[in-house]
């Protein structure tokens, strides 16, 4: 195990200093011809020790800097000196927030001498997160993935990302690029494809975004030029993520419309393009795997967003002609806006790709290099040559399985309320049967008065999302599952309330 | 300065270990009672000197690790073990690409030996870029300010950006934040600006965006949204940015069209609306300062992109309704996809951050990071604390201020050619009158023959983007002139043969 050392150079060069000031040492012959009174002494051995302590820190020296400090005309240029940088984020990274909060270089107040407040997490407070705040709401509302937090702060020496300042600065990846993207980023997409097997890459287009939140849009934008002279119609089957239809209709266009439920009983008979539907599978909110199989007479997106072994089995390789990845829901990296879609018809890779030019000129190259370290460090972890690290979709397995157990073990005895039902399956990855593992509980109010699940919740102190907003009844309503442990903690002790109550 | 230096723990094990079975050392006391024959002796004076060696290691070793190898129980956390990706890093930055290329820890075929080709610029190939590319096209098309890498390179210990593997993982910068921005970015914007001078913050609203790209439809949108009930007209005055008309016509929506030419004489006489005029000053593509003062009877956005002290003497400090800027033309980092919007009215605001929302749930925190990073690295070199270190501004309009200079020699005399005028003007940051140096050459093709002038420069071997783009006649061309140095070189002697052909 290393662990990155400050050397002041001011230091070196004094030690450089007295190393070629030493005087000239007594041989070992010398010693022998000038043997003291009474053989070998007390003093001889000390000296000796002293000598071969020195030996021992020069050989430390030799072996940290080289022996570069020998030879003035080298032409390898001198490491980069990232100090500044590195001494800044590891003070941050350091200090104490209880368990419960983040110190980054950009936390406001954060100072060059340490001092400076923790960013709490939710229903923590003080300098140092250390206090609990009373009668905390649970919100459970964003499907925010933060329960592998923990897992990239035990993993400290995985996924950190280093980026010198002349990192990629050009609109192009690199001179002479003919796409938008670094290579090892898209070598890190195929490979984990590859490695989880959830998906086919191999001669397939990928185009990356800004979130797969930008690739919703631009793939239906796209879908729609192709389909032209006549508005195409954009579906999706309740309940949906509702995304789908609140972008759909905030960025309206002549050449789309939101239209709601798909048309399965005629297809839809106007014009060539049909429908373009947009799908979750699993799905968002409920977890559950599915796919359009009839009266199929348009275009059909498939959000693969949540299709990863520690959220759901790998029952098969998808290979449909159109698929939705992020790296939000793989590694946790909401923030980072990285999602990717995988397409098989080369013409809507070239409008996806210019959509994206035209409305951000492709993706940050900062975001691709961090999911690059970290899909990376995903796939080591997981590689022959790595053996018992344990990787990120066990982690995330365990931990949502524990999740979603504690749930149905609050809800069992409850005729209030009913989760959604999922059942085990053999998982591809895993290699063995997986009890569920969902991100979200997806739970329907079942009293006649209870109308307004979310009001019901809210009552219980827990913010969860309304069922109309995916486009089925508000008797629905979405728990997020993913967050920190002390936010599934605070939701269960609300649930456990709020349903012993009835 | 400080260099980064690695020490296996097993080592400094090893060291501790030896320390603690040091021999006993005889005291002064006991050396002086053992007075040898013939008084202080060599080997004595060989035997002190070690011993001091000895005490300076040890002083060494304590200086740097501290003494925490002795407090086995400290409540501080350990620092991040991020040698990994450190070392990697570092690695990439020391390969010799003949000062024509980049290794980075994602560059194709990167081992983690070092081993691996370089990517190389513009007009130069090889495994380590040393071969010249013979009779290689200059390519002067896109304004990528590729000129600041060699800034960025020669301050290697500044604007390195460190990022743990739990860096703002969330949608959210922070839990409980009430924006999709991290403090410290916000903090870096507004502090530049008052450093600059160039534009007022204070009481303004700022959304950011994925590239000020995302913000010019983001405003567009929303400035149409708050004109219901017509489709407002999108105006710009040629020669305008050609994304303007390019970006307005691809989204295309029902809420605005792209109109052409503003109307000043009239107005707009239809609603209330008016029209929405975009308009860059500094003007990309002539670099000449410009104000929209006569009949607007619609909302005016200042793209001030170009508005810093290397491309532009700071007239004034700006205040308009709605001000659009960019890192990429400040620091060079065009691939990190950050810019900003300012703004007075609160509505539009709200309307504005929804749509980076809708777009992208806001802007990558990875990106955040890095231009907060590298704002801050400006702002702390022209800070009083840090004397002698040149600043960005400095360098790049040295720089600029050189190749207008040549540009200008190479024109002088030319009947066939004709390069923008600009006038040197006092600039309140560098607090002196400051020659031009634009970022963009727009050059009129005189000769009656010459109607297609970016013809014309491919026939000399340069590529330039015509005036049609930019809503002038093709007489008209831009070459970019913010490349690296080897790539404006290469445009010099290109022009210059093509100017003597005449």
């Amino acid at each position: 195990m290393y662990r990155p050392v400050v050397i002041s150079s001011d230091d070196m060069a004094d030690e450089e200093a007295s190393v070629r000031l030493l005087p000239g040492l007594p041989s070992y012959e010398s010693r022998d011809k000038k043997a003291p009174e009474g053989g070998w002494s007390m003093r001889n051995t000390a000296f000796l020790a002293s000598l071969v302590l020195n030996l021992m820190f020069i050989a430390m020296l030799v072996a940290v800097f080289g022996l570069s400090w020998m030879t003035p005309n080298s032409h390898t240029p001198a490491a980069p000196q990232w100090n500044d940088a590195l001494q800044a984020a590891e003070l941050a990274a350091s200090k104490w927030c209880s368990g419960n909060g983040n110190v980054f270089v950009d936390t406001l107040g954060f100072n060059a001498d340490g001092s400076g407040d923790c960013e709490c997490n939710d229903c923590f407070t003080g300098p140092d997160c250390s206090i609990s705040v009373p009668d905390c709401i649970a919100d459970a509302d964003a499907g925010d993935p933060l329960l592998f937090e923990a897992y990239w702060r035990e993993n400290a020496d995985l996924g950190t990302t280093v980026i010198p300042g002349w990192y990629r600065m050009s609109y192009r990846p690199q001179d002479g690029a003919t796409t938008l993207y670094t290579d090892g980023f898209m070598a890190a997409i195929k490979d984990l494809h590859a490695l989880v097997g959830n998906a086919v890459t191999e001669g397939r287009y990928i185009v990356a975004g800004t979130g797969s939140m930008q690739l919703i849009n631009a793939v239906v934008h796209s879908l729609a030029l192709q389909d032209e002279g006549r508005v195409t119609p954009v579906v999706a089957k309740a309940p949906f993520y509702n995304a789908y239809s609140l972008q759909t209709e905030y960025l309206e266009s002549p050449l789309y419309k939101f239209a709601g439920e798909p048309d399965r009983l005629t297809g839809n008979p106007n014009g060539k393009g049909g429908q373009i539907e947009l799908i979750a599978s699993p799905n968002n909110p409920s977890f559950q795997m599915q796919e359009v199989t009839q009266n199929v007479t348009g275009p059909v997106v498939y959000d693969h967003a949540y299709y990863w072994p520690h959220l759901t089995p790998i029952t098969k390789t998808m290979d449909s002609d159109i698929m939705l990845f992020t790296l939000s829901k793989i590694t946790g990296h909401a923030g980072s806006r990285v999602g990717w879609v995988i397409m098989k018809d080369f013409d809507l890779f070239q409008k996806v790709t210019w959509y994206t030019m035209i409305n951000t000129i492709g993706v940050s190259h900062d975001a691709q290099a961090r999911a690059t370290q970290l899909m990376r460090t995903v796939i080591r972890s997981y590689s022959k040559g790595d053996p018992g690290k344990k990787g990120i979709f066990h982690y995330g397995q365990k931990e949502l399985q524990s999740r979603w157990a504690r749930l149905q073990d609050i809800f069992k005895n409850s005729s209030r309320f009913s989760l959604q039902e999922l059942k085990p399956g053999y998982c591809n990855f895993f290699k063995k049967v997986s009890d569920p593992s969902p991100g979200y509980a997806w739970i329907h109010c079942n009293h006649e008065e209870d109308v307004d699940c979310q009001a019901v919740m809210l009552s219980g102190g827990i913010t969860g999302r309304p069922g109309s907003e995916f486009g089925s009844s508000d008797r629905y309503v979405r728990l997020a599952l993913l967050k920190r442990q002390s936010s599934f903690e605070n939701l269960v002790a609300h649930l456990e309330k709020l349903v012993a109550q009835t």
